[in-house]
């Protein structure tokens, strides 16, 4: 698989919902970051940190607008509208993320959302989720 | 030029303070959008954005720390650290933005900045400048 490959099976496997999927393409090393939050390091703290986003929503769209892979191949980045869906409304995030790739697994990633128009739509849901 | 190189001597012109190469770059009918705020249409739009923030501002740094073009060669993807040095300190954006390429011209372009995290830092600097 390409690393254009691999992201896009990545934000599949978020809209199929596919915890298993999402765990087994990133390295046991990852570091996540919601920019400019503190990163998340490492699987089991990504883990943690979808668990509860999958449990949560009804269903997910990580719809990609745009994407490019850098000239060496190891980075992807995307412009992305991410959408989560609970019982009582649906959150969109506009956003875009980067990914970094080696040995076939995303050993990198950070979004840039709006941090403050993603708690404006959690607020108004009643504070269901967090983000 | 390919529509990296437009892309980076853009960001050069940021740097270079050169506000004829800035406009000089876009399209009459650009839209610049930092988003989720409304985009603004238009060269004289975006050059009454970018004319008080060459003002107000000592020195700027465009920061690329990674770009990739779409396979169609349209658009140009990057994540950035922008920095606006004003006389009484920094702000510092760590951003992505997405740049289409029309005709040798930036016809689109879109920032993903973290807009809270921009505010703090403007308050904290006394509300100089605006964003």
């Amino acid at each position: 698989m390409t690393s254009e490959d691999i992201v896009r099976t990545f934000c599949t496997s978020w809209e199929s919902r596919d915890l298993a999927a999402l765990l087994g393409a990133v390295s046991e090393d990852l570091v996540y970051q919601n920019v400019p939050r503190p990163p998340l390091v490492g699987k089991p703290a990504f883990e943690a940190f979808i668990g509860p986003i999958l449990a949560a929503t009804r269903a997910i769209d990580f719809i990609v607008k745009s994407l490019a892979t850098s000239a060496d191949g190891k980075m992807v980045l995307t412009e992305r509208i991410d959408r989560l869906h609970y019982a009582d409304g649906t959150v969109e995030v506009p956003l875009m993320g980067i990914f970094q790739i080696e040995g076939g697994l995303i050993v990198r990633w950070r979004d840039y959302p709006d941090s403050a128009h993603v708690a404006a739509q959690f607020a108004a849901l009643g504070g269901a989720g967090g983000d």
